[in-house]
């Protein structure tokens, strides 16, 4: 058995961990752009990137350096350094060669607008601002938001049966969310767990799975999508089940912290779809719901209109059936395989589950085993007018 | 040679069509909700419908039919019959009872609610209306309009080069054109050209692909999706090539009527994508390009932001590369194979554009033959308003 209890941190919350945030005039008003996490030993390292095809100079300048251990990862807001060719990588070396001596093997993330060279004058000259002894973790969750409304930061502290324990923190930044991955979500982890290098990326990628790939469509990410997780065994404590508990629990929370952040959104839908003839089959059907303008803009003007709901359902290409198909809002059904239970007492209690700020839509489809849970947000106005204006 | 001239008359342009529009009371304030078109002789049937697993009752009805000839389509606005089981299929044979004798193998198209008994009562009340010696398409065209701003319809007469000629006429409804499959879109469309009623599928169904799919994802398409074509052959001229062109120009021009009539859309763009690999690649492109809600934001926006048409490539799963990829607004190249061309300069020619009412993106991959055009357009606030609203 182990303990997993929430604490303050971040990603300073894991023993050795440093970080902080600042403005190196990237944002206007002198708002923190710029942010490192530095570790005072060799870290290992788990990641996954975005599938796009056009992927930022720093995943092509991460990946092209192979095996590694790293003791830095500095991350810049307001210029994503993607489509920008061999420049964009040597501007990362320029930046990164301006490091003080303690940092092995830094590596860098950007997000931002994409096309635009990286103003590395100014990121350069932000260097001289940072402190490697700071521990300013919500300065650091600060400086990577972009259209971000709040910072995203948790950390747990987690107690094994014979007394050892160990720390895992992160933050995040990410929120374009009405197709989640069309909008770059960068994700750092750090922990002291003592875990084998060769077994955190197998258990990073299955948790990306259920969490932030449950916010998003497969293959249809942003330039810069990343997820990183550092370690620096320093506890010596270690479980695997705890691990991966923890793991999921700092994910999921980040996930859901990111589709309720959605550009506009004003709340956190969960698809819990059953009933399909594979858990593939299920994702789908999850994943089309969640990301289905339609059912979108209806949640949005709280409509119950569970029509959108089998209409997606029905064009999502999973195999489905009006005859075995029920849907549910919480408790409510509102279609049970071909009752229409829709009617003047039942709209209400539909509506005004509708009106809370959370809730799940089940969709069972009655045809097999396979499950599947994801997270979306509504699309409001406010979605367009971020989108429309954001270069500007 | 052949003429093709554009002529008024709809769906009754062709010789032996009548259609008309009228009020069944299933629209609020005497709005026209019910529409038929009859032909004073048999007619050959070649059809097109939605791929959802939920295709509403009226779809069912048709397929169960089997090979059938027609001469009367009855056509309601307002109520989809979609999700109503077998009731649904019983209300459209207790409806199409109640028409007059000269009526054969009547079919039913409807559009509207999903989730909702068909009101039977008012559209058998309604049926007492029609006069099928009527020629008003413009009235049926208004009748089965939903959300869309303007009615829809185009008739052409052909001219053969021995100086025989047909005609070619259609209505259509659909304007929910964010994804656009994802509103309903129906199309009529009638004609007297000679036609062997075995080539008529196939040449509908090579003209939906480059028309009405262009502007469209397959496979994600709404409960009520149809497209229609009655032939009664009583000009008995025909020429392949001609009817061809001319089918292709009717259903050119509704498909951008319906993507210019997109809810709340203020822009018809274009989407050139060559260079693929092959032609689906490019298909895979352009209608990720055309369906991208950052690529519509920063339309309605008007801001060149090509960083999201090169994001939203590289996100397709098409095969693309930085170094060979080429983007141009109508004339103005803004990024071509690794040049960063966007400054002061190049910026207000490119936003120039970006305000026009209809224009071209070009996206030349650099990687092969394939090409594929799409048609989009942006997404604004009424989308939002519009849609959240739809039910009320």
């Amino acid at each position: 058995m182990y303990k997993i209890e929430q604490i303050e941190g971040g990603v300073c919350a894991a023993t050795g961990f440093f970080a902080d945030g600042i403005s190196a005039g990237l944002k206007l008003n002198n708002n923190k752009d710029m942010a490192f996490i530095y570790a005072d030993t060799l870290c290992d390292i788990a990641s996954t990137f975005t599938t796009n095809k056009m992927a930022a100079a720093p995943i092509k300048h991460f990946k092209a350096k192979g095996e590694f251990k790293t003791n830095f990862v500095l991350i810049n807001s307001k210029n994503a350094n993607a489509m920008t060719g061999i420049a964009g990588l040597k501007d990362i070396e320029e930046v990164l060669s301006h490091l003080p001596s303690q940092v092995n093997n830094p590596v860098m993330s950007s997000t931002g607008v994409i096309g635009v060279r990286l103003p590395k004058e100014k990121l350069i000259a932000g260097l001289a601002k940072f402190d490697l002894s700071q521990k300013n973790p919500t300065a650091a969750a600060q400086a990577i938001m972009t259209t971000d409304s709040f910072k995203k930061e948790i950390a747990f502290k987690v107690t094994l049966s014979d007394g050892s324990f160990f720390h895992i923190g992160a933050m995040a930044k990410g929120a374009g969310m009405i197709n989640p991955a069309m909008a770059t979500m960068l994700c750092f982890i750090t922990t002291d767990a003592d875990i084998a290098s060769l077994k955190m990326q197998k258990i990073l990628d299955d948790t990306v799975m259920t969490t932030f790939n449950a916010a998003s469509v497969d293959g249809d990410t942003s330039t810069n999508d990343t997820v990183m997780l550092l370690s620096n065994s320093k506890s010596g404590a270690f479980d695997e089940s705890a691990f991966e508990d923890a793991l999921y629990q700092v994910m999921e929370f980040l996930a859901k912290q990111m589709v309720k952040d959605g550009e506009g959104a004003t709340k956190l839908v969960t698809y819990k779809v059953t009933g399909a003839k594979s858990d593939d089959e299920a994702e789908v059907v999850a994943k089309a719901l969640s990301n289905s303008l339609l059912v979108k803009t209806a949640l949005y003007g709280e409509d119950p209109n569970w029509g959108r709901i089998a209409s997606t359902v029905g064009a999502s290409g999973a195999y489905a059936k009006e005859e075995t198909l029920t849907i549910s809002f919480d408790n409510v059904c509102v279609y049970e395989k071909g009752n229409l239970y829709f009617n003047a007492e039942l709209e209400p209690k539909a509506a005004a589950i509708m009106k809370k700020d959370e809730f799940t839509i089940y969709c069972d489809l009655g045809l097999g085993n396979g499950t599947f849970t994801a997270f979306g947000c509504d699309l409001g106005y406010e979605y367009v007018k971020i989108n429309a204006d954001y270069r500007t």
